[in-house]
């Protein structure tokens, strides 16, 4: 299911350490303090598989009433902001953009959703991308899910980053764009 | 990719609407106030796809050091308390028990994760499990994301839900426990 | 300016009081853990004055693109939910219903916004009905603020008010809805 | 009722356009990371209008018991410090000044509430400006409401601007400090 | 410096284990759901120990100006309702009310703080009082850091708890009011 | 009980004032903008003292089941993240660093909590350290308070702090590490 080649600066044997631990083992926030502040990028997408029944009124949704991907837009947005509340080790990130889009597979039946957030700081915004997609994905779902309890939400990684240390990362996955 | 049988006193043909929207198509959340307090309970699981580097860094983060899920189970319970909070349709719910576990799938370098909600409410608690696992999982990516940016979440599904109108849902998906 | 008559069985002379204050004149929280749950529901409305390119905007969005008016809706709901984390002595609610509208006023030049919320509870909702139009009307604000810096929110106060000890509230003002 | 002045910088006929939505019509936050961190001020004003009752208890307040006036003064300032937090498309901002104040108007049985903020930053606080001075108003209302359930919130706008690309915004109206 | 003396219900020789975790030594939420709703209360105290030239600077912000003592009052209260956004394993409560207090003591250079709170619910709120208290007296801190910066807090415990399956605890300190 | 010697740069006579409070004794935010972006960090200590059986849980829980001491961290680290949110007049700091560390004393049966937070920014980070050592500490509390509910927290004070106009800051306790 994993079929990810990774072209990337990054991956160039640099040291190999879970760097939110200390010596001893104990969780810590990574120390950023001495890094510059640059423009980073990261995009992040995922999906959400659901029932004909909900594509179909997902997609009308969009165009006349039940505008279901409108309201994931916004919980997207808003989830990106509150990355730092989340996730324990990530730093509070004054985010200088973020946009959520989403993309109808109808072969599939899914919905591909992405998030791209930008910032100038001292570290980078891929746990806000892929919080934002989460947020989202899990945003579809709860609008739909009178409809259909069987939904599944996938392939959430990370597509593309950019600036800082690790350069440019990138994920290319088959079949998705 | 999604392969589910659902066994489900749910779906006998209920009116098919997506209850988070009015007549007119504006979202909206869904009217509770009549319905009754009862004791509901959902679980959702979900995994993460990683690097054998990262694989083994978590294995041995739970015998000795640097503890991945151990501060993932910590923010898998908060992020599921924060669901109404991230989710603009959810209810505010005062859940009376949640559970994190993981599972450790060395054939597939994959970890898995399940959130079990309990509550007695209103409406049930699926969103907060799916919730709780989302952020689970998010924070095992971020703390493991200096080894790998190439790690998968994935297959974040309802695995149960008893209590409410609908009674039992299941899902069964195949080789997964 | 202010022109509100008040039908209502509570304005009996009942004991005048600050109830937010103790008998030292220090804030506290009203003390409701001897009231009864009952259903209580509050309606509050409120309106904002626009230029009349941004009144074009905010209109022509809720046909075709940029719908100024679904992102409000969701930030209404989700503000109301905040209300206890905003009001200093709020109590902390479960709310079981809240519904945003809007309706759009040409000869004004403004867009009226209700916030209706429920609550099967042991003290009543107008805050949160008032929070959620006012974050409502602030994003509104927001969305429009690069075609106009001079708009105006206003006319924020309780419509009507339902359950819990005050019993019947109304406030009729002339000319609205 | 609306009845605004604007002398501004920024009113030269600049292209109209809803910025926080793309060319498709989707909502997104503005792109601001080419912006320049320069220093930014706005100041926001409102009123809220109340009974005879509850002017005097609250003038009384602050002179002795039952400071309503100091409790809205801190929910003010915790409240612009939550905008990105309740409006969806806000930049997240650390601000680095907020006041809140207040000033009785007895003929018109009204408080004026003003709120500046200040920030080093790549946009502006106006609506951090504006949120501050509607969780102040609500709090009032809160503080007030045994007593008085007819009170409206009202003229709520941004009164001055400056720093940034629009420089000088300022919004004049009569009778208002 | 620890000098208790434990009146209560509870210690009886329970069954001594951390319910906080599963049988496998894994964090959990302790689950409530089987539990009754009852009355609860709990107070605790905590001070902090100050300079003379902040004691009196407290002192007559409580009679003329600088309220030290209202904001963190303020501080308490919105702090009790945080605490399941704050401790992990806490659950989400509807407190009911919720006191914070505030005495003087000028022979020690102290202000003492006591937080009581109430809840009709499946479980305690002792986590809450002893929140409020500690968000007080930090709120304290913060407002008077500028004039000393070797303050300490301290001397934070449960003084009184009631209802609930452990009825009656109470600990009692020499010297406390 | 308090027993501090000062070695500090800033305690030489500068001009004494609750810079939180403006001329009319009003709360406000201190004003930073015109501050210097400099690296500032700050160390707050504290500690609890347990029962026997408690400190036996703890201590057996740092080697096999049972963490409270990773649950502690981890709330620790995110509850300073929060500051802004709980102290009213607190400046939203991105933090870059964020370290918690506790040592077990078991001749006083007491774990010690020291928490270490770094910015570059224009205030320093001390609301952030003593209240990361809170949460801390309210959540061993919380995570042991089925065996024991009469643990104490207390000395919780700054340790040091270094960065700013006052320079290096240091509190030296007899008997603390």
């Amino acid at each position: 299911m994993v079929n990810l080649e990774q072209k990337t600066a990054w991956k160039r044997g640099i040291k190999m350490e879970l760097t939110h631990f200390d010596e001893n083992g104990k969780a810590r926030m990574v120390d950023v303090t001495e890094k510059q502040d640059t423009v980073r990028e990261a995009t992040a997408v995922g999906k959400i598989t659901v029932s004909q029944a909900v594509y179909d009124a997902i997609e009308q949704g969009t165009v006349g009433k039940g505008d279901v991907l409108g309201v994931a837009t916004t919980a997207g947005v808003m989830g990106a902001k509150r990355t730092a509340d989340l996730i324990p080790m990530c730093h509070i990130l004054p985010i200088t953009n973020c946009q959520v889009h989403f993309e109808m597979a109808p072969k599939e039946l899914a919905v591909y959703c992405s998030c791209t957030v930008k910032v100038t700081g001292k570290t980078g915004v891929e746990m806000e991308a892929l919080t934002g997609v989460s947020v989202a994905l899990l945003t579809i779902y709860d609008m739909c899910k009178a409809l259909d309890k069987s939904m599944e939400i996938g392939e959430i990684y990370l597509q593309k980053k950019t600036g800082g240390k690790s350069g440019l990362v990138e994920n290319i996955k088959k079949g998705v764009q």
